[in-house]
C-alpha cells in the first residue's frame, strides 16, 4: 500500500460499476434531503451544544465536500457557487484554509434553507456532469473520492438525526420529530456467553473477505495479526432493565466504580441516568424522535458514555470486549438489524426471530462501546493533505465503537467500521455488550 | 404617591380617551409585525450574544407580558395560550416564576414562526376583549397596565432593530436588513458651546408639563430639586470625523485616557474602533441594517460604549454632561428627529433646516450616554410585585443615555425618559454629546 | 485649582511642620511591619482570591511606590533595588509600565519575606535622606507625595488585615491571627431616628473646615453645592440580631427584595448570611481575627455586600443614605471610634458612654455603603500621568462607603474620606446605616 | 491471582528482608526531606498551575499516605496527628472521603513548614514502631503497603523536583534550585536503527525475570502475549539539534503534522518551542534546575509533550514506539543512566563510554512517550477500595512513557515501569525516541 491509496483501499473494484455509482449517489443525496423532510424551517438553523450542528449546516457541509473535493480539482470550468461557503461549511479541514467555529454554527441565519437547497441542487447537477465524463483521466480517483462523500454523507445522516433528537430534547416543548406506531415489545433474552478461542488472529479490513461491501475507510486498515486471549461475549447489549438495576444500586454514587474523569464528569453535570431519561412517578421515561415515551425494559440501554460503559462492566464484574474481540465475534454473522433505512429510529428489545443466532444485534441497535482507545493500526499511513484528514488525526483521547446503530445506514456498516467518540460523549446511539476471560 | 401607582404616575389621564388607546393598541402591536417583515423565516431565531434575543422571542415576550399582566388577572374566563410559554417567554421576572436562561433564547426552533403569530393574533383578540369592558371593575388599573405593555413593546421594537443588525453583521455573508437609498449627507456643523444657568433645578417627569404625551415610567419620578452650576453643552454630538481623529491619535493604546474597567474591556476584546466599523484600504466602513457602507464623516458617531465616550471626553479636556445637565437643556426644545418611524434607521449627519436651533439632535439619531450612573431619584419606591421588577432593580452599575435614537419611536421619547445600558455594551445606537464647566 | 495639584489639594500647609512628616514617615511604615509580627512566614505569601494581595506583597508595593513616585524623580544618585521589582510590585500604575498579573501574586516565592524586609530597609533609608534634603528645589512636591505614600500605606495596612482575615478564613485550620481577649458587649442600643433639615449645602474636602488632618485625596474635591431633601438617619448600624431577623424572614429567598445583579450574585455563590458565617447548633458563629467566635447580636453586622444592605434596607422599608447625607450628619463629631490602633479589630457592639451622642458609630467599627455610586464631583479634574491613576481611573460601577472601620487607622479617617468597593464585595469590614425620608 | 493482591504481584519476595525494608525506609524518607533542602520556607507553598502541587504538600501527603494505609488500620492505639490534615493531605481518593480542591494546594499557609516536618517525624516514629512488630498478624499487608508507600514516595520525590522547577521558572526572578557544575557535553551520536524480530512476545511485570527489582505496580501485570511485528528502534533518543530543525521548518505553523486536538492546544497556547525554551539573540536558552542556560544541541529533547513528539515523528516520516515495543527492546539492557542520585537533574547528551551499547539513554534522562494509550493489560483486576484507586481509574485519555527520567530514582525503575501523563503535558521531563516498519 503507498501513501496515495490509504483512505481507500481498494480502488480497482469501483470503477467495475460506473451507474451503481451513479444511482447510488442519487439515493444517498436524496436520503439526506429525506431525513429533513419533518422539519420545519427553523429546526434547520438550530444547535444547541458545540458537539452538534445544525441540519441545514450538514446538508451545506456535505455538498461543500463533493465542491470542494471533486469539483474543484477535476471539473473543468466549474465555477463556486459562493466562495464564503468555503468558509462556512468547511468543518475541520486546517489544511483547506479557516472555517466557521464550530460552536457558532447555529448562529447563521443565511444561506437560507431554500438557498442551502439550491446549493445541493447545483452541486449535484454538476456531480453528475463529472460523473458522466467517462473518458476523465482522473476517473479512478473521481469514483474513488465520490466514494468517500456518499460514505461522508451517509455519516452526516446519522449526526443529522441524532443531533435533531439532541434538539429537540432541549426544547421544553418536547417536540416529535415525526409520528411512528410505537416500536414492537418482547420478552426478556436471557444472557448467555458465548466462547471464542483466542490465538493469533487477523483483522481489519481486507478487500476479498467482504465481498459485497468493497469501501473501507483508512483506519481499517491494514489488515494484521493480533494476539488475544480466549474470551466470551454476551449474547446480547445491556439492556434498560438490568442498567436501571445498576442506578438501583446506587451506583451513580459509588466513587469506587469510575475512572477518575468519569467521576469528575458525573459530578459536575449531575448525571443520574442515561441521556434522555426522566423520573415520572417512579417510572423511567425518555425522549425519542417520536417524543417523550416510557422506557422499554427490554431493549438495549442507550445514549451512555463509554464511563457509564465501563463502570457498569466494573459493578457487574465484566469488562468491555476489545475491538478485534468484537471483529472477531462478529465474522460470520449477516449484516441485518435494525438500521435507521427499514427500522424504528430507536433501539427496540431483541425479537424472538433473531434468537437463533449466537449472537443478537450486534449489528444496528445502538453502537457499542469497546475498552480500545481509538488508535492507528501498525503500518497504518496517514495521507497528507485533507484527505489525511479524515480519521487520522482523531486519534486521540477517543473511544472505538462497534456495529452501527438504529440510526445508520444498512450499507455503511460492516465488520470492520470503526466508529470513535469521546468516553464523556452520549447523544449518540450508543450502549454496550459485556465481555469476560474465559471462566 | 402611594405604592400601588409607582410605575404610571398620571393614571387619571389614561381613561380620558380610551377610544385613542384602542387604536394606539393596534398600531403598535401592527408595528412590531412590520419590523420583522423583511426577515426571512430564519432570521426569526438567531441570538449571536446573550444580550441580544432572536426576534421571535421578541414578538413572543411583549405579546406574554399582556397575558401575564392583562388576560390572567383581569380577563374572565381567559384559556391561556400555552402553559410552557410563560416560562419559555418571561423575561426575566424572579417573582412571576421560572424563565428560560436567557443566553439560550437562540436554541429553540419551536413554538415555530407561524405558531408566535398565532399566538400574538390570540392575545390581541383577548386583549380586544378586555378593552372592550368598558365597566370593568379594575378599568384604570387595565388602562394603565395595556399603556404600560405599549410602552414596554416599543422598547422592544429597538430592540428588535439593534439586534437583528448585530445578527446579520455577525454573518460573514453581511445580509442587508432592508434596502434604502442613501441617507442626506451635510456640511460640517461648527461646534457651538451653549451656556446653561445653573441653580437649583427641577427634574424629573410632571405631567403638567409635557402635555402630549402623558406616560412615564417610574424611574423618572419623581419630580425632584437638584442643585446645577452654569455648564455649557455642545451643540451637536460627537461626529465620525471627529471620533477619527481620535482613533488617529493613538487614544486605544494611551491607557492614561481610560477608566481602569474600559481599559480591561478594550483590551480584552481588542477594540480599536466603534462597533461594526472596518477599515478597508484605509477608509472606514461599517455595517448598517442596509448592509455595508463608508462611514458618513459629519454622521455622529455610534455604537460607542460608555467607556470609550468617556475617553473621548477626556481626550477632547471635555466631560460628558449629567443627565440634569441634559434634562434642563432639553426642555423647550420639540421632540423632533430622525426617528425609527419615518427615518434612515441610521444616525444621519445633522441637516441645514435644523440649523437655527441651538442644539441639533437632542433626540433622535443616537442615544447620548450621559456621566450619571442610573440610580433611584430621592424618594422614588419601587413597587412590590412583577411591576416593580420593571425598572428598579436594574439599577446598580449602568449608565443613563438620554434623547432615543434613529431606531426609537418617535412617540416613545420624552425629555425625561431615562435609558440605562451597562458601559461596556455598545450594540445600541449609541452616541454622546460633549459637555463643559463655564469658561 | 491647576492640574498638578488635584491629587492633594493643601500644599502649603504640608511644608509647615516637616519633622512631624518624618516622625510620622517613621511610624506609619513600622505599623506595617507591626501587623505583620504576629505572622509565620508561609502566610506572607497566600493570595486566596484575586481580590486579595499577599501581606508580602503589601510590603514591597507600598515601599515600590515611595521608590517610583519619590526616590527615582527626586533623589539624585539614587539606585534602584532590583530592576524587576517595578514589574513585580507595581499594582496598577498602566502609565509607568508592565505589571505582574493581579491574581497570581500569591505564586511568587521569591523574592523571600526577608529579601522583601531589605527592600523596605533600603527605602526606608534613602527616604530618610531625601526628607532630610531641606534645600531640595522639588521640597514641597516631595513633602505632598511622602504625605501620600503615607496615606496609601495606611490603606494597605487596612488592605493587609482584611486580606490575612479572608486567608486564614479560607483555611480549614481556621487559624487566629492573634490571641485577644474578648471584645466587651454591651445591651441593645435603642434605634432612634435622627432629622437633618434639607436645602444647599456643601460638600467635599475644605482645608478651612477640618483644621487638624490637613491632607485629604483627589476625590474628596472641589468641595461643592448639592441640594437635598430633609432626611432622617438612624442612630446606630444595623445590628447582627436585626440582620438574623432578615435572614429568619426568608429574605436570601425573596427576589422581591433584590437588585437584579444582586439576586444573580446570590444565587451563584449561594449567599445565606454575611461573610464568615456559619451556624453550628443553630448558633450563628463567624471567623474574626482572633478565630472563630459566636457573632455579638449587639455588634453592628459586618462583611456584608452592598447588595444585602440594599436588599435589607427594602426589606425594612427604608433606604441607605446617600454619601452627602451622611458627611453632612457627621459634620460636627468627633473622630473617635473603635480603629485599628486600640481597637477590638472587629466590630463592638454601641456602648453605653457613646450613648450621649446622637449618631453612634459613625466613625470606625463598620465602613457604612451608602446608595452613592462612586463618581466624580463637579469640576473634579483627574490629573495625568501615574499619580492621577490614584483615583479617578476607578469611578465605574463601584458603591461609595463612608467612616472607617475597626481595620482603618484612627488619623486616616475624615468627614469627607470616600472609600469605595463594588457592591458585591464583602471581604472589607461594611456595614451600614438606615436612613428614610422625613415621616 | 486474586483480587486481593493485585496492587503488589509478589508478596512473598518482601518479607524475605524485613530488615532491608526498615533501611529503606529510612533511606526513601530522607530523600524527600534532602530535595527539599535548598529551598527557602516561601518556595515550599507554590502552586502556580493545578497539575503542579506545592513542595509542603507533597511532604505531608507522603506521610498521609503511611498513616492511612498503614498507621490507622494497623498500628493498634495509633492517635491521628491532626484528624483535619485527612482532607487537606488525601490527593484524590474517592473512597476514602473528601479532600481539598487539588488547584487550591497552595492557599495554605497553615500547617506550616516546621509542622508539616513535625508531621513526617511523628509518622515515621510510629512506622518504625510498626515495622518492628515482627510478629504483627497482617505482616505480610504491612510489608506490602510500606513498600507501596515507598515507591509511591519516591513517585512524588520526581514530581517536587518538576513542581519546584515548574514555579521557578513561572518566576521572572529565575530563581536556581541549587548549583551544579555544568553537565558534560559530547559529540553528536550518530542515529543508528536497530532491528527487532516480532511474533508473540510476552510482556509485563514477572518475578522470575527481575530479580533484583522485585517490587511492581499492578498496571504492569498480568504477564500477558502480544503479537508485534518486526520493528527498528532509533539508537538515542531525538536531540535538541534534530528538534530545532524541526521548529526551523515551521513545523508549528503546518496543520497536516498534528493531530486535531494537538493543533488547537498549540493554536491556544502560542506553543512554538518546547517548555521552558526562549530565544535570546538567535540563541535557544532554557530554564533548568540550575537556572536559565542555553540549550545543549547533543542533548536529548525535553519537556515536549506528545503532541509534539507524534508530530515530530510524522514530520520526520517515522513514527513513536508502541510501548510493547519498547519494553522488549530493553529487556537486556542494565539498568543505568543519568537519574536524580547522582546524575545532572537535567538530561544530557549520550556520552561516548554508553556507545558500545546498542540502544543509549533507554533509561534516565528524559521519560519517552509512545503511541500506547494507558489502558489496562488483558486480565487485569482493578482492586477495590482506595488502594485500587491507585492506577486503574487513570486508565483514560493518558499515553504510556517509558524508561524514567534525570529526576527519577535509580531504584524506581524497571523494564515494565509504565508512567503515564496526558498528551498535551510537558512539565514532566519528557523526550522521545522514534520508531519504525522495517525497511
Amino acid at each position: 500500500m503507498t501513501a496515495n491509496n490509504v483512505i481507500l483501499e481498494n480502488t480497482a473494484l469501483f470503477s467495475a460499476d460506473h451507474t451503481a455509482l451513479k444511482k447510488k449517489y442519487v439515493r444517498i443525496r436524496q436520503q439526506s434531503e429525506n431525513i429533513c423532510q419533518p422539519l420545519e424551517i427553523e429546526d434547520y438553523g438550530i444547535q444547541t451544544v458545540p458537539e452538534t450542528s445544525p441540519p441545514k449546516w450538514h446538508l451545506a457541509h456535505t455538498s461543500w465536500f463533493f465542491e470542494t473535493m471533486l469539483l474543484k480539482p477535476f471539473l473543468e470550468g466549474y465555477e463556486i457557487f459562493d466562495s464564503l461557503f468555503s468558509h462556512l461549511f468547511n468543518s475541520y479541514y486546517d489544511t483547506i484554509g479557516t472555517y466557521h467555529p464550530r460552536p457558532e454554527r447555529g448562529l447563521l441565519s443565511r444561506p437560507t434553507v431554500a438557498e442551502v437547497y439550491q446549493y445541493r441542487a447545483h452541486i449535484d447537477t454538476q456531480m453528475s456532469k463529472l460523473l458522466n465524463q467517462a473518458d476523465h483521466h482522473e476517473r479512478n480517483e473521481i469514483i474513488r473520492r465520490t466514494t468517500l462523500g456518499l460514505n461522508h454523507e451517509q455519516q452526516h445522516q446519522e449526526l443529522m438525526l441524532t443531533d435533531i433528537k439532541y434538539n429537540f430534547a432541549y426544547n421544553p416543548l418536547r417536540p416529535a420529530y415525526l409520528e411512528m406506531p410505537p416500536p414492537p415489545t418482547a420478552n426478556k433474552q436471557v444472557l448467555q456467553w458465548h466462547t471464542f478461542e483466542g490465538g493469533v488472529k487477523n483483522i481489519g479490513f481486507h478487500v476479498d473477505e467482504f465481498g459485497g461491501n468493497e469501501f473501507s475507510y483508512d483506519n481499517e486498515s491494514p489488515r494484521h495479526r493480533v494476539y488475544i486471549d480466549d474470551f466470551q461475549l454476551a449474547s446480547r447489549p445491556v439492556t434498560n432493565a438490568e442498567y436501571i438495576e445498576f442506578i438501583d444500586a446506587d451506583a451513580y454514587r459509588d466513587p469506587d466504580l469510575w475512572l477518575s474523569e468519569a467521576w469528575k464528569t458525573i459530578q459536575q453535570n449531575h448525571w443520574q441516568a442515561p441521556l434522555y431519561w426522566e423520573k415520572v412517578d417512579d417510572v423511567w421515561w425518555h425522549m425519542t424522535l417520536t417524543g417523550m415515551c416510557p422506557v422499554d425494559l427490554q431493549a438495549p440501554v442507550c445514549h451512555v458514555s463509554h464511563f457509564e460503559a465501563s463502570a457498569y462492566a466494573r459493578w457487574a464484574g465484566k469488562r468491555l470486549p476489545s475491538e478485534a474481540e468484537w471483529e472477531i465475534a462478529s465474522e460470520n454473522l449477516p449484516i441485518t438489524g435494525n438500521f435507521s433505512d427499514q427500522g424504528y429510529l430507536q433501539p427496540v428489545a431483541a425479537q424472538k426471530k433473531q434468537s437463533d443466532q449466537p449472537l443478537l444485534q450486534m449489528y444496528g441497535d445502538v453502537w457499542e462501546w469497546t475498552q480500545s482507545p481509538y488508535t492507528s493500526y501498525p503500518g497504518y499511513q496517514q495521507a497528507h493533505g485533507p484527505l489525511g484528514e479524515y480519521n487520522g488525526k482523531f486519534m486521540s483521547s477517543q473511544m472505538v465503537l462497534r456495529g452501527g446503530s438504529c440510526a445508520t445506514s444498512n450499507d455503511h456498516i460492516r465488520p470492520t467500521y470503526r466508529n470513535f467518540f469521546y468516553p464523556h460523549e452520549r447523544w449518540q446511539f450508543s450502549g454496550f455488550r459485556l465481555a469476560q476471560e474465559l471462566t
